[in-house]
């Protein structure tokens, strides 16, 4: 099997056996409602006016009024965001999963043992069944097989070209055109009042870094995600490289976003971003100092125009991302503020959807 | 004994043990050379117009030039210092590890059964000679000790308060007053020039952050240092808590440098700055990279204004730092800048030493 035959088979497995999506025929409607003309002038033009935004905006008077108790010098001004279902769509499938998916085959090809080896033989079959059943561990097995071994700036060129490259399926647009256009919004409006927004993502950041900047704005360096350790050493040519080892550095989902956020930032963020139960930590830490303060979770509740998913709100549960009614609840007890997409978004990417 | 007669222990054990001093009268004569009125409109003026100075120049105007062939975009310009030696006084004894002797009197009443236990039985008798011969390994176990099972927070607190308030012994001054002038110039000078300066440290990071915003203008975020794991968890309160842990999460020196650069920046600094073997796998990684490159090693020759150590060029050999005559030919080798103290500065300190 190509190359092309797989990722043709891997998306249709993603398609196919990891989330109910809506039919194809909704897309043409979906695309008419969209093209709202926001005052762009205005803060947040994507958002509706209802609580969620005005908690956004409260937030900042809050923050950088001078005279206000919760003030808070520029010097800490920090905020995090965690990424995947938070900054852009993560199902049916992480992005990052499909291109270690896609990696397969050529990993196959320069180690031709793994072709009768799991879960490479089943990731091979092209069985789209068997492929959704793979267990976290499998998916494990193969991240690390196809994210290690290679020196970080061959990595780098490799996810770069893949990014730039590749397209969801139900779209047909590069993974990075299906960042959230109001997030989008928060993100500038954070660093025109003079907050660092930082990226801190379940997801590797060695991946994430290839593409944040051009993305988002935001630097390879303000990105904490999940880390490899890596491995200094010469080349054959004696040049110094760092090879990327198949070593858990930061696991940085639940309680790792804390202490990611501390490995790699050094201090308590005062605004957080997430849509999962892997944020909660992170959310509860960023709740627990002084100053001004902001917590809020993105809703998976518009099956029209993206996806729908909790199973809070009698939402439908499933593999990829969770926002249970716990959440909710803890939500609601605690202040954070819970985004509906379908509420509180005008529009849900910049092209329109 | 009291943590006050602990401190002037620890200091004068520091002071006796690991390294020669130059006599204290020799003192006023090192304050009545200062005083140099430099043109502070040109660039560096702390720095005698000689090669180093010139090599610092002409990298800038290479980086920053379009019309360069080494020219470097806005976003790729990341520069990286070593602290201890570079940036800031490092003998006779880094002055983290003051900080972890200083503790272990507080330890020790906290936990008295440490008393009978190695090395911090050692520790607390005030006897200097044995107190100089501890290991390595000793002296990471009082670090382990010293700086762990605490919250992040609280540590940070303690660290601040000590830093504010502890004064080295030959020049009674704070620490944090034991910056190097000239260093601190280049440092202004690059992010003049649009570079983002990180410090690259083989000290704690945690500790290092606590003042690098106020000491070099460098936040928190940009200081890279051996960093220990931390826990997430609730204190009795409820509230969340980070507490650190004695696990060695990044071993800061050598190969670890690149590889703490990796995971903390993310990407090949353009720059770094150094003056021992420990920082030897940083430029090495610096230099293999393309558009303008800049390696520099301070180089201590100056006993009469700070101190003097190699072993290269017939330095005394001491117990912290190392400067070895291989390391001398590798730069002359791989076009790395030395730095010659006692030629290339025309002042060490702000107060004119």
């Amino acid at each position: 099997m190509s190359l092309t035959e797989w990722k043709s088979v891997s998306r249709r497995h993603v398609l196919g056996g990891l989330a109910a999506l809506p039919a194809l025929s909704a897309l043409p409607a979906l695309f008419a409602a969209s093209g709202a003309r926001a005052d762009e002038a205005a803060p947040l033009p994507s958002w509706n006016d209802r609580p969620a935004k005005q908690a956004i905006l409260a937030f900042l008077r809050a923050a950088t009024d001078p005279a206000s108790t919760d003030f808070v010098p520029a010097e800490d001004r920090i905020a995090a965001f965690d990424q995947d279902g938070t900054l852009w769509v993560e199902h049916p499938i992480y992005t990052q999963v499909v291109y270690c998916l896609d990696r397969v085959p050529g990993l196959v090809k320069a180690n031709p043992h793994l072709a009768k080896v799991e879960p490479f033989r089943t990731a091979l079959t092209g069985d789209l069944e068997r492929i959704g059943k793979l267990s976290l561990r499998d998916l494990e097995t193969i991240a690390a097989a196809t994210l290690t071994g290679m020196d970080v700036e061959t990595f780098a060129a490799e996810a770069k070209a893949w990014i730039e490259a590749a397209h969801d399926h139900r779209w047909k647009r590069f993974y990075t055109d299906l960042v959230y256009q109001p997030m989008q919004e928060v993100l500038g409006l954070f660093r025109a009042n003079g907050f660092k927004t930082f990226i801190v993502t379940g997801g590797g950041q060695d991946f994430v870094r290839v593409y944040s900047q051009r993305v988002y704005g935001i630097p390879p360096e303000q990105v904490v995600g999940s880390a490899l350790g890596t491995q200094f050493g010469y080349d054959k040519a004696g040049r110094p490289i760092l090879t990327k080892e198949p070593k858990l550095l930061l696991n940085d989902d639940h309680a790792g976003k804390p202490e990611g956020i501390h490995l790699e930032i050094g201090r308590r963020p005062h605004a957080a971003f997430g849509n999962s139960t892997g944020d909660r930590e992170m959310l509860e830490y960023v709740k627990s100092g002084g100053g001004a303060r902001l917590m809020m979770l993105v809703l998976h509740d518009d099956a029209k125009r993206e996806y729908a998913y909790g199973p809070a709100r009698g939402l439908p549960d499933t593999r990829v991302g969770s926002f249970p009614a716990a959440l909710d609840d803890q939500a609601k007890r605690d202040g954070w503020v819970v985004v509906s997409m379908k509420d509180d978004w005008k529009r849900i990417f910049a092209f329109g959807g």
